[in-house]
């Protein structure tokens, strides 16, 4: 029977699962809610049962799960196994050998890392950043993530948490963050960033078609109504979607500029705004890194969407030479 | 006979150069103006001669040249040798084989890198940086100049131009910048832009003591005289010391955020101002890094001075494997 393995990708919201083959296919997808803040063991159970249901799956389908890969929120160590917090999915959430109870229960190896790591890891061996040594991922969503590969290899810093990309400082008195900050990128295009500026116009006075796809209510605005307004022609829309990619390309200069990368992979939700968005950072990069590192990087949209975690998840194991990593395809170091 | 290596630092101003034993001591040390502008083989002749200088203070002092290193600025392709650009030596160098034209002529084994870079190997070596894995190291003078050392090795990106930590922006239409761009760290805390903003405040009537340690002249202000008012408690120096000190930590803050290193050396003329400028750096560091980041790295002062390029440039023949790297100390990875 061929080989598979079962991929967790757990977030705020929900969990998803899968089964992934070793040419980097997705063969069978799941999704619950995470139910956070219910308790750790609660959290906890849920993700058991979501690695349980996929491997109740693979029989028929005709494969044989022979790992288990899981990509987490929140800061870890990704080597040991060891979630030290991740208040997104419980403030109690500390310490978690997430690893060892999935091998305890379920008898298969079982590897981790940051959920970002996972997405990154997913889009360079199976999608934009197939082939390429010298990359950095950035998502896009509720926070900015990044996962960066130098010679090919994930870069983690010495204390594990290397890649904070999204918390860079581009506006030295700008709105405060969720990490203390003042100013960094994430405070301002990250999902909340990116409404609130909107939000912040309209009720200075500002008409835009945004507010009647919102129903009227400020508070339901997203980044997602923003892009739709703005493809409509909305000037305001117009302006929040430049101003995200200029802020955007302020801050990826400065990193092009210190890793001088091969290339940049904008994915997570609000990367769904395509070229609108992208292409406004890849004019300030352009514009404002130095002229041999500019003219290095691409700038160029995820390709794998959210299987990107589940694949990236999945090759955790043959990675880290936990199974014969000869089972994988050859574009894979 | 004691072996030694010959190091030479080559600089917009001046060529120092210098003969370095195994042990990282510098045994002689000798200066030149490196007459930038008057010609490609004029500059690289002088160069030439003060490898040759070394050379021939060696044998009173009892020990036998066995490798040149060279610490050049501007864009280049070190393991290649081959420097491509160095606009502050003169404006035609382009695509110059240091090392193989040195090795032709004193048929001794070479080895090149990036000033700053070498200054980094220095300090890493025989320095601040001793027994440090991940450290940066930057450089305050006319530029602002980085080193990255990543799990015990150089890190060069991609492209070989990895590092350039000066021209992160920090405000975005802050003033324009040697690369072009706007608001980078480097154009407001390199000598020039804190000069200028002292001036500034000077010519708009601002009373300081500065003006008069400057003997009247506007134009004679530089961040030494600024540091020697602010000691004497000029409020004026004061203030742009401290600004000096927060942009940097807020452009530090960034990279330590990406890059999670153990350590963080400042070096530099401009970092003579000691506490006075490292303390701002730091306390700015500790309020806009990601907590766990902030917890782990450490800000120091350089040790080495002048020194440290030499140091660097002599210990790339051992690192590189051009020369048996057990000669050098132990704490030498």
């Amino acid at each position: 029977m061929k080989e598979c393995l079962v991929a967790v990708d757990v977030g705020g919201t929900n969990i998803a699962s899968g089964l992934v083959d070793f040419q980097g296919n997705v063969l069978a997808r799941g999704k619950k809610p995470t139910c956070a803040g219910t308790g750790v063991q609660n959290v906890l159970g849920r993700i058991m049962d979501a690695v349980a249901a996929e491997i109740e799956k693979s029989q028929a389908l005709g494969c044989t799960p022979v790992g288990v890969g899981l990509g987490i929120p929140g800061l870890q160590d990704s080597l040991k196994g060891l979630s030290y917090s991740a208040a997104n999915l419980d403030p109690a959430w500390k310490q978690i050998k997430v690893t060892a109870q999935v091998e305890q229960r379920f008898g298969l190896p079982a590897e981790m890392d940051n959920d970002v790591r996972c997405h990154a890891l997913g889009e360079k061996l199976y999608g934009a950043g197939r082939g390429v040594e010298n990359l950095i991922l950035i998502t896009l969503g509720t926070g900015i993530g990044a996962g960066i590969f130098l010679n090919g290899k994930m870069f983690y810093g010495a204390g594990g948490c290397g890649g904070e990309v999204g918390h860079v400082t581009i506006m030295e008195d700008g709105p405060l963050c969720s990490c203390g900050n003042h100013g960094c990128v994430e405070a301002l295009c990250g999902a909340p960033g990116i409404s609130r500026r909107a939000r912040e116009e309209i009720a200075a006075g500002v008409q835009s078609k945004i507010l009647a796809l919102a129903g009227g209510d400020l508070n339901a605005v997203t980044p997602k109504l923003i892009y739709e307004a703005a493809l409509a022609g909305d000037p305001l829309a117009e302006k929040v979607m430049a101003q995200t990619g200029n802020y955007l390309g302020i801050a990826m200069a400065g990193v092009v500029n210190i890793i001088n990368p091969e290339l940049l992979i904008i994915g997570g939700g609000v990367a769904g705004a395509g070229e609108m968005l992208i292409g406004k950072v890849r004019e300030t990069i352009k514009k404002r890194a130095m002229a041999q590192q500019a003219a290095l990087v691409k700038v160029v949209s995820a390709e794998l969407g959210e299987d990107a975690g589940l694949i990236g998840a999945a090759m955790l194991l043959p990675v880290r030479g936990r199974i014969d990593s000869q089972r994988m395809e050859q574009n894979l170091r």
